[in-house]
Formats: C-alpha cells, sequence, structure tokens
C-alpha cells in the first residue's frame, strides 16, 4: 500500500479525559513496529467497558486515549517479523492476545496470555498502554492506546498476537462484537461457568454480555435460564435468546437472591454477572444454590472490591472470572465468526442502531440510557 | 445403661458470654429424642472457631452455650427411631451431618446436608441450636448447643445423622481431630483444591488446620509448598509435615502475595487459607498465580466480609471455601480413621497438650498465645 512505512493522518473520536464526551481529531498513527500491524478500521461497536472508563472510574489516568476494542477491520501494513499477517487480510483486533509461546498460552486451562499488553504492565489498573507502546498521537501528545486496541479512530495498530484472521466474507457489523461482548458473554456460560444440561442459571443484566450469556446457557442446554435486569425492557429480547424467567429486582421488597432462592429451591446452579457492579456480583454469588453453585463475573470494575461472606464459600460455592469469555482469542474468534456465518450464532438481535463514527458520543448516551443494545459505528468505508 | 431415658447431670464448661472464661458447672442432659443419640464424651480438643466464637467475634447472641465441636466418646442412649447406633458405639460428633437422602447427600459433588444443624436455621449467622432443639440446660436456663455438637461436656445430644462411628480401639485422642481440624485441613487441599502432583502450593496460618493443609498438599504430590505464618516457632513443624519453604510476612516489607509471586514465578498454582481472617483470605487469593490458580478458604468469619479485587477473577483466579474439607463426613471421618491406624495419617504431632476439661481455660490461653498446636482435653473416663 501507498501509506506503508508512512505516518497517516486519519479521524479518530479522542478522549481527553473522564467525564467529557469524545472529541474526533484528525490524528497521527505511526507506522507498525516490530511484530505489529496497522490496521483500517471499517466498523467497531461501543462496549460499557469504554463507557465505564470514560464516565463511571472516576478516575483521570490513562488519558487522552483513543478507547474502543469492539472493531474488525483490514491490515493495512505490517511492521518487521510479522508473520501472521499480510497487507489485506480481515481482522478483529483483540483486547486479550494469544502468542502461543508463553505458559499460559500452551495451558489449555485458560486464554491468559503472558505477552498481553496488561501483563506488560504488572500491578497497574490502567487499561491502556504505555507512552512508549502507543502509535497515536495527536496535537503533540501522545494518545494512550485502550485495551492495546484502540479501535475508536480510522487506523489503529495493534501487536500482530493481538488479532484474528476472519474471512473477507465475514459480516463485519456482527464480527467486531466478537471482539468483546458477544464473546465474554457466550464464553462466560460455556466455557468458565461450565453450565451443565438440565441446570438453573441466573443471568444478571441483559446488556450485550449478559444477552450472549443467556444464549451460552441455552446452548449448553440450561432447563432454566432467570434473566435478571432492573429494564423490565429487556426482557423481551432476553426472552429471544432463550430466557425462561424474569426478575425484576425493582418488583420485589426483598432481595433477588432470596427471590431466587424461592424460586429455585434454594438458588441456581450458575450465576452470571454481567453488569461491572460490585453489588450485583455479590447478589449473584448469593443467589447461587449451596455445595455446588458456580458465580462467575464478566464486568470489570477496579474502583471496588467484590465482598462476600465467607459463609457463602464455606457452604460450597465458587466464585470465578471470565476473561474474554475463557475464549484463547486468536484460534477462537475465527471459529465463532464461522458460527455466525453458518447461522449457528445468532447475532442480528444484538445490533440496534448503526451509525457514523462522528456520532460516537449519541452512542454513549443510548448505552448510559440503556437504550437497545449495541451501537455499530461505521468508522471508513472498504 | 441405667442412665437411659433420664437427665444426666453432669459436669459441662459453660459459655457465660463472649469474652468471658469458661465456667465449670453441673449441667443437666435431657435424654435423646427421635433420631438424636446422647454421647459420653472422653476428649474434646479445642479448635480455633470455638475461640473466634467466645473472644473475636464481638457479639452477644449466641449464649449462654455449650462450645466444642472436636470430640470422641462412645453413646451413652439412643432416642427413637435411632437405627445407626447402640449404646457403646464409639463415635465422633459432626458438626456437618449426613443424612444420605437430600439433595445434596446424593450429590458427590458436596457434602453439605440439608438437614444439618445450619440448614435449620436460614439466614442465621448463629453456629448454635435453637432453644427447642437444644438438649442443655443450667441454672435453669437453655444452653445453645453450638455446632451442634458441645463437645466441652461430659455428656451432649447431637443428630443421628451427626456422628461417626468408629472402632473402638481408635486412639481417641487423635480421632477427636478429625471432628474439625484435621479433616478441613487435609481435605480443603485433597478435595476443594485438588492440589495437583508437581504443583506449588501455599498454606497460610500453620494450626491445626494449616499443619493438615501441609500434609494433605504433600500427600497431593505438590512440588513446592510454602507454609505462611507470622510466627516462625511454627515453621519446624510445618517442615515435618513437608512444607518446603517458609515466608514470615514480618520479614518483608512488600505483600506476601509479592514475595510468594517472586519465589514462584508469578504465585502458586494453589492456596490455602486456614486462620479465619478476611485480609490473610484476600492475600491468599493474591498469591495465586493468574490462569488458574485457586484459593481456598477454610476459615469461618462472619464479622467481616471477604473482598478482592474483580481483577483478581478476571484473571483466572477462582475462589472457593472448604467446610470439613469437602468430605462427607459420616463415611469419611471412619476411613480417616483408618487412616490414622495404620500410620497412613500421623497426627501425633497435632497433640501438644493433654489437659483435665477442667483447665479448659489454659486451653484458650495456649491457643490465643499460637502456643503449641491442639491440647485434647480429658472430659472423662472409660
Amino acid at each position: 500500500m501507498a501509506t506503508a512505512g508512512k505516518v497517516i493522518k486519519c479521524r479518530a473520536a479522542v478522549a481527553w479525559g473522564p467525564n467529557r464526551p469524545l472529541v474526533m481529531e484528525e490524528i497521527e498513527v505511526a507506522p507498525p513496529e516490530a511484530h505489529e500491524i496497522r490496521i483500517k478500521i471499517f466498523v467497531t461497536a461501543v462496549c460499557h467497558t469504554d463507557l465505564y472508563f470514560l464516565y463511571e472510574r472516576g478516575r483521570g489516568e490513562g488519558f487522552p486515549a483513543v478507547l474502543g476494542h469492539e472493531g474488525a477491520g483490514t491490515v493495512e501494513s505490517v511492521g518487521p517479523g510479522v508473520t501472521r499477517f499480510k497487507p489485506g487480510d480481515t481482522v478483529v483486533p483483540l483486547f486479550v492476545s494469544q502468542c502461543r509461546e508463553c505458559r499460559f498460552c500452551r495451558n489449555p486451562s485458560t486464554n491468559q496470555c503472558d505477552k498481553s499488553w496488561s501483563s506488560q504492565r504488572p500491578g497497574k489498573r490502567l487499561e491502556v498502554s504505555s507512552d512508549t507502546t502507543s502509535r497515536l498521537r495527536c496535537r503533540g501528545q501522545t494518545l494512550l492506546q485502550y485495551m492495546g486496541t484502540s479501535t475508536f479512530s480510522e487506523y489503529t495498530v495493534v501487536k500482530e498476537i493481538a488479532a484474528a484472521k476472519i474471512p473477507d466474507s465475514a459480516p463485519l457489523d456482527k464480527a467486531c462484537l466478537l471482539g468483546c461482548g458477544v464473546t465474554t458473554g457466550y464464553g462466560a456460560a460455556v466455557n468458565t461457568a461450565k453450565v451443565e444440561p438440565g441446570s438453573t442459571c441466573a443471568v444478571f443484566g441483559l446488556g450485550a454480555v449478559g444477552l450472549a450469556a443467556v444464549m451460552g446457557c441455552k446452548a449448553a442446554g440450561a432447563s432454566r435460564i432467570f434473566a435478571v435486569d432492573v429494564n423490565k425492557d429487556k426482557f423481551q429480547k432476553a426472552k429471544l435468546f432463550g430466557a425462561t424467567d424474569f426478575v425484576n429486582p425493582k418488583d420485589h421488597d426483598k432481595p433477588v437472591s432470596q427471590v431466587l432462592a424461592e424460586m429455585t429451591n434454594g438458588g441456581v446452579d450458575f450465576a452470571l454477572e454481567c453488569v461491572g457492579n460490585v453489588e450485583v456480583m455479590r447478589s449473584a454469588l448469593e443467589s447461587c444454590v449451596k455445595g455446588w453453585g458456580v458465580s462467575v463475573l464478566t464486568g470489570y470494575n477496579d474502583s471496588q472490591d467484590v465482598s462476600a461472606r465467607c459463609l457463602q464459600f464455606l457452604a460450597g460455592r465458587t466464585l470465578k472470572g471470565s476473561l474474554f469469555g475463557g475464549y484463547k482469542s486468536v484460534e477462537s474468534v475465527p471459529k465463532l465468526v464461522s458460527d455466525v456465518m453458518t447461522g449457528k450464532l445468532q447475532l442480528d438481535e444484538f445490533v440496534t442502531k448503526t451509525l457514523p463514527l462522528d456520532q460516537i458520543n449519541e452512542a454513549f448516551d443510548l448505552m448510559t440510557n440503556s437504550e437497545g443494545i449495541r451501537t455499530v459505528l461505521k468508522v471508513s468505508t472498504l
């Protein structure tokens, strides 16, 4: 490509600081360095974690940055030593890498990768790259890269190990959802919780992650799937994905865990927290049956700790977490894309709005107001 | 027996209120009711949970009571409908019952029993029986039964489903330890954590539960067993049981989790919390390696919640709890007693002092001062 090896000037939505709307800016995207690839982003979706980082976290570190981690596009150019990709490949950037070499990648029981952006910053709570590993600049400043991806930009640079190659014919407006939300929820049910046939499940929070979790519970053969949300408008969609029972905590004057215990003879076998709220994480654990109940949290929250009574654990409950649904990213996303293309995974219902990147703040507003599931932003054209 | 069907007057150590030494009293023990057995206690040991309830919990409910839950003795008489026992049987009272009929007993993955004393008091934090289920009285008052057992008494009454029959020839001063501490620690390692051969383990707290956990880790084939305690005097004994490395948090100016991470390339595979302190529970979880680390808490604490960063779970760590080491009580204690009798389980080192029941407060003092492991109290003679 004519742009290879050169700095690309392009449009991006820049987060200059917390609690401020994103600003469309012309930014500079440096060429990829060793084992990096530069991607032209076509579509990206807005995930709650982006919203959390910008508006809910309440801290100032990590700015200015380019957010966004649910994207899809094509490789514009590759850096030295890149073997997995060539220009023109269709890809989904990944916030969890898979180097295939570290002891975590070699262990089948985990999808953590020791070469992930996050592993490079031990002890840090920031979800952003360091100054030296970001390839994005604007107005003379480095723009930190969020979750190693930064898909709210026409171009971005990611590590070679942090992208999945998918078919050129894949529907990118769906494939981008596999970059985080859908994969996280679906995998939390089937991989992390390991939902069993005939079991009872409760899914807390019916955003994209929660709906995907409902879908995962159904695929795993759960006999009852309790959909829990304070917004009853979400129940209709949850039903489409397989939820059998619906609980709005606002309708009850007792804790939701007690409501579920009464509906299930003591609690559900599996609970999935898909909100990122520590009180909900606590409720989800408490909603599990003693003896063998497993609660899986998927939401990210570094402002508050998750807490529970010791007795919850002594009584036989287990608390786990699911990052990217437990999927080894590079090898799994192409399979999930294939499932979408064959109709096994139905993602149409997740996309409730399509907007141009310029209107990204409207997408944030929709999410803040719990309107719709996912807004897909058209970033550039093929 | 001549006492069958009659109220027995006998000696017991009564807990009249929190933060007060026990008082030796003459108490009245009613005959066993339906499906209950009355036991003549020969020996009992003092467990940290007794100490916690009396001196550390900081609440007034649950008194007056007779504490004690690590005992051994013989059946004096049986109530109507009892089929599992006859007078003269040698038994270990159990604070976790096994009815063999409820859905928990029928499920091989848990040792919770729906007919346990605790299950009968849903939502309560008290570790004691209700007034109506206690058979003990003193000075005109009902003495609540602690953990359904109350072994600090010459006689006590327990449910038929809450006692294990063991050989008459069993060494009772060791068998009583299988009523809680040793079983809890050993089982937490082999049953709940499911320690794997070649793995790295860390055991936090080197009391009886911790030392038994060390023993369990060794039996499971762990390659390195880190013994963690703020009292370095405990390390020698931990070494006897199989610990390979020793960490005193006081020797370091950084968190113990970081010390262990540096000693193990990122953390241990399995952590076992054997203290009952929520900060230690947090440390134990943080000491686990990301990806697959499993932390098991065994300590009981209803005063404070256990807390952790969400990221600990998202990074692949699991938090579980172990009650009575995950052992189905009635069927497992006899097997463990058999292991003691054949020398497979070596419990001699656990008994560091023997005293008459009259001197029970000295046993509490020894535990408060971390002197020795277990004091066995001789309650009555054969």
